[in-house]
């Protein structure tokens, strides 16, 4: 997606070689515009797979969530990090590890909002481990529901989480897809279909 | 603001006389279509405030704020509850104390992202006790910014919040006001322009 890519080359702060920080639009300040775009991109990716709901993970995760849920006109659920106490029983969860964070977050969602008739698409922020993705996919599986892909707004390439999903054979569409952040610099990968 | 109203009495749960649990369209799956129109009709109460940023707080504020945003075409912020560790230095931050969840929290942004030239339009969920507005408050304070008022989805008119912003002469805009849950029942104040 040209307008994303030419915004991480523009607000992207390269921390490390692994690293990238997108907090002025995507991670802590948020461009609402962008996420339209962003929301109105995953609609038309899986415009034809019956996505009934969106499967995400607070809280960066919500903002293209909620904007491709507008566009397909289908609820979104964020799984949440921590338990509160409004929401104690009857949960489906999953263990997530952040290398970023190192720690390791229990994933929840509540069993009333998944079921076996649900046709879910999973959307979240980055892909670079795998991990919270992982942890969407069990959730999914808890449920009974089938995924009909995983939409992802920054797949780090270069780390494992993308040929993790699909050796699986789960369909992941990123639309930006950095290659490399070698010597301070984003290097997008060349588009590719799954 | 009657959808809002009308989706609380269809869905909203009555687990106590003080909690209201609406988990299926705004704290845990989310309604994208109600969000558009809780974004709209905030931008609309303040559309002459000259807003230049909103500013919110993870996970629930998220959604109501992006779509708010989108429509005065302006950025949002979430202050984040916990540092991570690509976000370590140059913070404004708060202690935030949740009744619900009997715990404080310090949130947090970035002091990139707030400036004395910002005109806020702060954001939120729920007002109930007023700890999480106020602590947005302080931290608009700390970057000299103003606040042009605060936008809640759903305000718990029988707790202290709200009173205790208004003394401050601070505008507070609640899309539904809860007068009561006694009975495990929802009724709703008048609706009182601020």
């Amino acid at each position: 997606m040209k307008s994303l890519q030419e915004k991480i080359v523009k607000e992207g702060k390269v921390l490390s070689s692994h690293v990238l920080k997108v907090d002025s639009f995507l991670n802590h300040q948020i461009d609402p515009k962008l996420m339209k775009e962003i929301g109105e991109e995953f609609a038309k990716r899986f415009a034809d797979e019956k996505i009934t709901k969106i499967l995400t993970i607070e809280s960066s995760g919500i903002a293209p969530s909620v904007m491709a849920g507008l566009e397909l006109d289908v609820p979104v659920i964020f799984a949440r990090k921590r338990q509160s106490l409004t929401l104690t029983q009857d949960l489906f969860t999953a263990d997530v590890h952040s290398y970023t964070k190192q720690e390791t977050n229990r994933i929840a969602v509540s069993n009333s909002f998944l079921t076996k008739q649900d046709r879910l698409l999973i959307i979240d922020d980055f892909l670079a481990n795998g991990q919270a993705a992982l942890g969407l996919l069990d959730i999914a599986e808890q449920a009974g529901a089938s995924v009909a892909g995983i939409g992802i707004v920054i797949e780090k390439g270069f780390q494992e989480g993308g040929n993790l999903l699909r050796e699986k054979q789960i369909r992941v569409e990123s639309l930006a897809r950095v290659q490399s952040l070698e010597d301070g610099k984003v290097t997008f990968a060349e588009e590719v279909l799954s």
